[in-house]
């Protein structure tokens, strides 16, 4: 099938745009620089990898996003807070409804390059706490691409059924290098490694038996997730 | 409610305009600059009825669609076909989800000002061939926005049951001047009186029984719609 991919340069995308030009026939691979902290340090390595798998890479500029827009993601927004990836404090860096813009855009190409679909990383693992990471919401977005489209535009989500750590596993069996993938939110030099984003990269390494050859800023013991 | 309107600077958004000032209050005026032929001659309309009432507007710069995305409304798209609007070659004037990507947009700035609601002129008269005007793209991205956003943002569209010709009359109820907004596809100095969307306007204003005071290049006789 012809599909585009959404690809930041995170372990999730980055392994998933393996396996979309493993399965399909990759018309291009885009990425949003929506004026977050991290979006320098994420988008090269997406770059990188379109590169490499000889794929079309463009960066969709979204800056009004940064101006606009209420999220700690931001650059024009609050410090990035530490801790567990499930904690409610982590609310503060969602950028609200990102996944329904990226998607959005993402089909409008799709149906201009004769796509049939579009691959997202979305997995098991995603939080309950980015309302646009939940299932509702997918569906309903889903729906809105078929009918909204001439050619019913499909969206595609291979790793739903996986967590994180499965997605670590499965990128490394298709060769993905996952020093050249970034998560950290605070956008450093290096991955801080407190982090909510931080510490789910941590865990997923651990919990996959894969070693991480992240450089990290610090590495205390992981946090434990909250109390429900 | 709070809400978010957007606004192109044509006759259905700009009568919308007026009608949710009056029923609501509107935290923003949102157009959409995403290189078409017209957005110059439309876009100053939108800004110049926000001032009037009051309301700020803020103009969303999409620049890369005109590169990434195919239709002829784009400047870099092809010549504007002549003709009634609902014949099928008025297809290729379609920018693939437009809409989808508009009020996606909408919906992140909804979250980030505390509205409830985005307000959007659709009306009964807009036709099968765009398939992001289809109702059932409309019930699916209303979905995604209730359930992939913490406020559950509404999708409004007070214009649903009526024509193109009620809504003319509602804005001229509600002290809308229509000369002060922009239909025509082709973007030139003047309406060209021939285009689709030209000929859907020349048409509204007669079924309505309204003065038109817009300036067309042609009025020929307007076209008959296509046969079924």
């Amino acid at each position: 099938m012809k599909v585009i991919v959404l690809c930041s340069g995170g372990m999730d995308s980055v392994a998933v745009l393996y396996a979309a030009k493993k399965e399909h026939s990759v018309q291009r691979v885009l990425s949003f620089h929506y004026g977050s902290k991290h979006n320098d340090r994420e988008i090269p390595f997406a770059a990188y990898h379109s590169n490499l798998l000889g794929l079309k890479h463009e960066i969709i500029n979204l800056g009004f996003m940064d101006t606009l827009f209420t999220s700690s993601l931001l650059q024009s927004g609050a410090e990035i807070p530490d801790g567990h990836y499930e904690e409610t404090n982590m609310k503060q860096t969602v950028v609200p409804f990102r996944n329904g813009i990226m998607l959005a855009i993402a089909t409008g190409i799709a149906e201009s390059t004769k796509s049939e679909g579009v691959v997202v990383a979305a997995h098991s693992g995603d939080h309950a706490i980015y309302p646009d990471c939940r299932e509702l919401f997918m569906q309903g977005f889903a729906e809105a691409m078929k009918t909204g489209t001439y050619a019913a535009i499909q969206l595609l989500r291979p790793f739903i059924s996986m967590d994180k750590a499965a997605v670590a596993t499965t990128g490394n069996k298709l060769g993905v290098d996952f020093s050249k993938t970034w998560s950290c939110y605070k956008g450093g030099d290096i991955h801080c490694g407190t982090c909510g984003t931080c510490v789910e990269r941590r865990e997923a390494f651990i919990v996959a038996g894969l070693p991480d050859e992240t450089l990290y800023a610090k590495t205390p013991p992981l946090p434990a997730p909250p109390h429900p």
